[in-house]
C-alpha cells in the first residue's frame, strides 16, 4: 500500500504550473518570514555587505506522504522520551561511564566533561534544567508488513526549525485550500485532495517550555530585585535567524517575556555572574541599553553543539561561565551529552542491562516496548563485538552505515565502504564510531524542491520526521513540566543521504498523513 | 511649539544603539514581510537569476513626529474626499472639458480619453466604479500659527503601500512597547514615552472596499454560472509585491475570495469577453489550471498608472478590454483621470465657479470649507492668468513649486528655477504645467533611515501623510460603500525633494502624534 502511495506523487506539473507553485511560494516564503539569509554561494563577494538579503528556506513544493501510523506513534512517544533523556541526565554516574568510554576518541566530549567536572567541584546553583528536544526518525519499511517508526537520533541541544517548519505547514496548508470554492493550485490529485498536513504547534510548545522555565526560576536572586529576561545564545554568524525569531516572538508577545540574543563570542563581554553574589545570578547588560541590567532566567543555547564553536579557551571559558551561573540552562552540559550517539547505541543494545526500563520505572511496561521498537539495531565495534563482525563482513556491512559519534568528526560512511574504511583508520579509533542498520524509507518517494537559490529539483527523497517536545526538571528526577507538539519533516534528495552531494537538496516539508 | 519638537529628535544613537536598531528592524522586516523584491542597484547582474531574494522595505528607525490636529483633520475629510472624487468622476461633462484641455499637451492623457470615447460608443456594461483612493498631505507650518494640513496629490489609481505601512506602524509599536516592561530599545525620549503610532487599518479598509465590489457584482453572468474571482493586474517587472499580497491574503483568508494576479502584458492572453454574451463578463483563465474558467468581478489595477507602461497598441488595446467588460474596475479610465492634476488644480481654483461646492451638493457646508481648507493655492498659466505672473516674477516664483500635469511627464521645477524654465519651453506647452503654492513642512524635522541596501542615512526629512479611503458608487451618483481607514507617512530625505538625489531616502514611517 505504501508502495502505491507513492508510485504516482507527486502530480506532473506543466511548466505553467511549475512557475506559479515556485511564485506562490517564494512569495508567500518571504511574505511570512520562512526565510534564511542566503549563504556566500549565492550573493556574490562584496555584495550585501549590510547583510539585509533574505531568500526563502529550502521547501518542498508539495507536502510529502508520511505513514500516519508513525507519525502518531512519533508523538504518542514524545513525552516519554522527554522522560528518558531527562533521566539519563540526572543520572551523572551512567552518564558519566558512557562518556569515560569516549574522552580517549572525542576531545569535544571529553572538554564537554570537563565543564561538568568543573563546575560539579564548585557546586551547582541551579537544579532545574530545560530541554527543548527533538526526536528525529524515518518510516522503515520493511521487506513485508507495515511501515514502523525508527529513530535516527535525538536532539538534544538547539533544536532546529520549529519555527520555520510551523511555518512550512501552513503554507503547504493555504495551497492546498486556495483558492476559496476552488482549489487548482495543485494539479488533481487524491492525496491532495483528501487531507491537510497536522497542525504544527512547534511554536506554541517550544515557546511555552521557556517560559515555564522562566516561570520556575522564582524571583531575581539580585539585591535589589533585577528585571528577569531570557537569553538566546546563538552563533555570530547565523543565517537561520528568522526559525529563532518565531520562538522570540511568541515569548515575548503571548508569554510577555523580556528576550535578548547575545553572539556566543560576546557571552562574556555581555554578562556577569557577581563575584559577590553566591546565588550567582547570570547578569546580562544590553550593550544598547548599558543602564540597564537584566536578571537571566533561562539560558537558550542555539550555539555551543557543534566543536568548530570552540575556537579558542575563551569560548570554553564562556560556556563554563554560563553553566555554573544561577540561570536555567536549556540545556545544561550533562543534558547536551545525553545526546551523543553513544548514548543512543547504548540504549539499543540488545544484550546487556536492560537500561531503558532502568530510566522509565514509571512508565508502563507496554509503552516502554514501544520506545525500544522505535530503536534501529545499533553496535559499537569493541573486539569480538557482534558490531565489529557485521562492519567488516561486507555481506552483512551492505545494510549498515557506519557513524560518526562525534558531531561534526567526518561523514557517515555506507554499506560496502564500511569494511575498506575501517582498515584505512587505526583500530583505536574504532570506538568512536557507532555501527547502525539501515533504515529503509520508501523506495519510490519523491517530491520537488524549491532551493533558496531559488533552482527547483524534482527527484527521489527520503522524508525525515522530527518531533518536538519540551521538558522541565528537577535534578532529584522530578518533573515540572512534559510537553509534546509540533513536528519538523525534512525531505532529502536521495543523493545526499548517500555521501553529501552538492546537487542535491535538504528541504522543509510537512506531512500527508496516509 | 511644533518646532520644538522636532528640535531634540530623534536622539541621538550611540553606536551599539544603532546597530540594535538596524538589526531589529531588518529581521523584523523579513519576519513580517516588510519586504521588497531588491533593485538592480542592489545584486550584481547575474546573480539571483531566479529572483528569489528580498529586502526590506526602506523603513525610517524612528517614528515621525506629525501634528496631532493634521492627522485628525484628514482622516475626518477622507470620506468626503472619497465622495467628491467619485462624483467628479460620475460628471462625464465637466471632468471631459477639464481633459479636452489638456489633449494637445498630454497625449497620455489624450489615449485615456480615447479609451472612454471607444467604450462609450459602444456602451458601458457595467454601471458600478470601485475607488481606492489615497488623499497626500503635508503639515504646512505657517511663519505664525497652527501647523495646517495642505493636500499634495488625490490618487485613484493604484494607490499603494497600504499593506507596507500598516507592517510599519506594527513594528515601531512593537519597538516601542518592547522588552515587555521596560522599553529600552529607543534611547529615552519623551514622544517615544509618551504614545503609540494611531492604529494603522489600511489593510482590511482597502480590502473591504475590494470585497464589496466582488459582492455587489452579484451572480456570475456567464451560462452556465461561473466561479468569481477578484483580479489584480499588475506589471510585470514590480517590486513592491508583498505589499499588493497584503491585500490579496486578507481577501482570500477573511473575506474567502479567489484572488489572481495577471501581469499587464498577459491580459489579452489570459482573459476574454465572450463575444455570444452581450453581458460582457470578463472571463480569466488561469494558466495553471487551464480547464478552470474564473469570472472576474473586479479588476484591481495595480499596473497602467503611468505613460511607459503602454508600450504599444496592445496595451492600450488590453486597456480598453478591460475597460469595456463586465467587471467592477478599479479604477475606470473616468476615475483615473479625476485623479489628473489639473482637476486638483481647478477645484482648488480660487476666482471662477464653486466646482467644490457643487460636486459635495449634500455634505454641510461647514465640512465643504474644511476640504476647501486643504488645498494649496494653485494655477495655470494662462495668458493674463494670476498663475502666470506668480511664475514669472523671480521674487514670487520663490515661493512655488511648477508640477507637470503629465505623470511620468518630467521633475518638479522649484522656485528660482521656473522662470528660466518657462522661457526654455514653447509657450504652447505652458498649459501642461501646473503652478502650486509650496507647502512649508516643519523646518527641523530629522530621523533615521535604513535604506534597503542596508545604508543607514540621518537628516532632514519631510513627512508627507497618505491616508486610504474606499468607495463603491453607481455612475447615477448613488454610493454604495464608503469607508476610511489606514494611512501612509512617508519620509524624505529632503535633498529629494528638490529634485531626486539618489542619496537620499525615501522611507515608510508611522506617526507620533503630537
Amino acid at each position: 500500500m505504501a508502495e502505491s502511495i507513492y508510485s504516482n506523487y507527486p502530480p506532473d506539473l506543466s511548466p505553467a504550473q511549475q512557475k506559479f507553485l515556485v511564485t506562490s511560494v517564494k512569495d508567500w516564503a518571504i511574505q511570512n518570514g520562512l526565510a534564511v539569509r542566503p549563504s556566500p554561494a549565492i550573493i556574490p563577494t562584496g555584495a550585501d555587505t549590510n547583510g539585509v538579503l533574505a531568500t526563502n528556506a529550502p521547501v518542498t513544493l508539495f507536502p510529502s506522504p508520511f505513514p500516519r501510523a508513525c507519525f502518531e506513534e512519533a508523538t504518542a512517544l514524545q513525552k516519554i522520551y522527554n522522560e528518558l533523556y531527562a533521566m539519563i541526565t540526572c543520572n551523572e554516574e551512567w552518564l558519566g561511564k558512557v562518556v569515560e568510554g569516549l574522552i580517549e576518541v572525542d576531545d569535544f566530549v571529553s572538554n564537554l566533561w570537563k565543564v561538568h567536572l568543573d563546575v560539579r567541584k564548585e557546586g551547582y546553583v541551579q537544579n532545574l534544567s530545560l530541554g527543548l528536544f527533538r526526536s528525529d526518525y524515518m518510516a522503515h519499511v520493511p521487506p513485508t508488513g507495515l511501515p514502523a517508526l525508527k529513530q535516527v537520533e535525538f536532539n538534544t541541544i538547539s533544536s532546529s526549525f520549529g519555527g520555520l517548519s510551523a511555518l512550512v505547514r501552513q503554507m503547504h496548508t493555504e495551497l492546498l485550500a486556495s483558492p476559496p470554492g476552488s482549489s487548482i493550485n495543485y494539479p488533481p490529485h487524491h492525496l491532495l485532495q483528501s487531507g491537510v498536513p497536522p497542525e504544527n504547534t512547534a511554536v506554541e510548545t517550544l515557546s511555552a517550555g521557556l517560559a515555564a522555565a522562566h516561570e520556575a526560576y522564582g524571583e531575581s536572586k539580585s539585591t535589589p530585585a533585577l528585571p528577569l529576561c531570557v537569553l538566546f545564545v546563538v552563533q555570530e554568524t547565523e543565517r537561520n535567524v528568522f526559525d529563532q525569531h518565531a520562538l522570540s516572538t511568541q515569548l515575548k508577545t503571548v508569554h510577555n517575556i523580556p528576550v535578548f540574543r547575545v553572539a556566543s563570542v560576546d557571552v562574556l563581554d555581555q554578562t556577569s555572574i557577581p563575584s559577590s553574589n553566591s546565588s550567582r545570578p547570570l547578569l546580562y547588560q544590553p550593550p544598547h541599553s548599558p543602564d540597564s541590567t537584566f536578571e537571566v532566567t533561562t539560558v537558550y543555547l542555539r550555539a555551543y553543539y557543534a566543536p568548530d564553536e570552540y575556537k579558542s579557551s575563551r569560548d570554553w571559558q564562556a560556556r563554563t561561565h554560563l553553566e555554573r551561573s544561577a540561570a536555567i540552562k536549556c540545556p545544561t552540559v550533562l543534558n547536551q551529552l545525553s545526546g551523543c550517539k553513544k548514548v543512543q547505541q547504548v540504549l539499543a543494545e540488545p544484550t546487556g542491562p536492560d537500561h531503558l526500563s532502568s530510566f522509565l520505572k514509571s512508565i508502563e511496561t507496554t509503552l516502554v516496548e514501544r520506545v525500544r521498537d522505535t530503536f534501529a539495531p545499533q553496535y559499537d565495534l569493541s573486539i569480538n563485538s557482534k558490531g565489529r563482525d557485521l562492519a567488516l563482513n561486507p555481506d552483512t556491512a551492505l545494510n549498515h552505515v557506519l557513524k560518526p559519534q562525534r558531531e561534526g568528526g567526518g561523514n557517515n560512511v555506507y554499506k560496502s565502504d564500511i569494511p575498506d574504511f575501517l582498515r584505512s583508520i587505526p583500530e583505536s579509533d574504532w570506538r568512536g564510531w557507532v555501527l547502525m542498520e539501515l533504515i529503509n524509507p520508501a523506495a519510490n518517494a519523491q517530491n520537488v524542491a524549491l532551493r533558496n537559490d531559488g533552482e527547483v529539483i524534482r527527484g527521489d527523497v527520503i522524508s525525515e520526521l522530527g518531533v518536538y517536545g519540551t521538558i522541565l526538571w528537577e535534578n532529584t528526577g522530578k518533573i515540572l513540566h512534559n510537553e509534546q507538539g509540533g513536528y519538523l519533516l525534512r525531505t532529502k534528495g536521495k543523493e545526499v543521504n548517500e555521501g553529501g552531494v552538492a546537487a542535491g537538496f535538504s528541504s522543509l516539508d510537512s506531512a500527508l498523513l496516509f
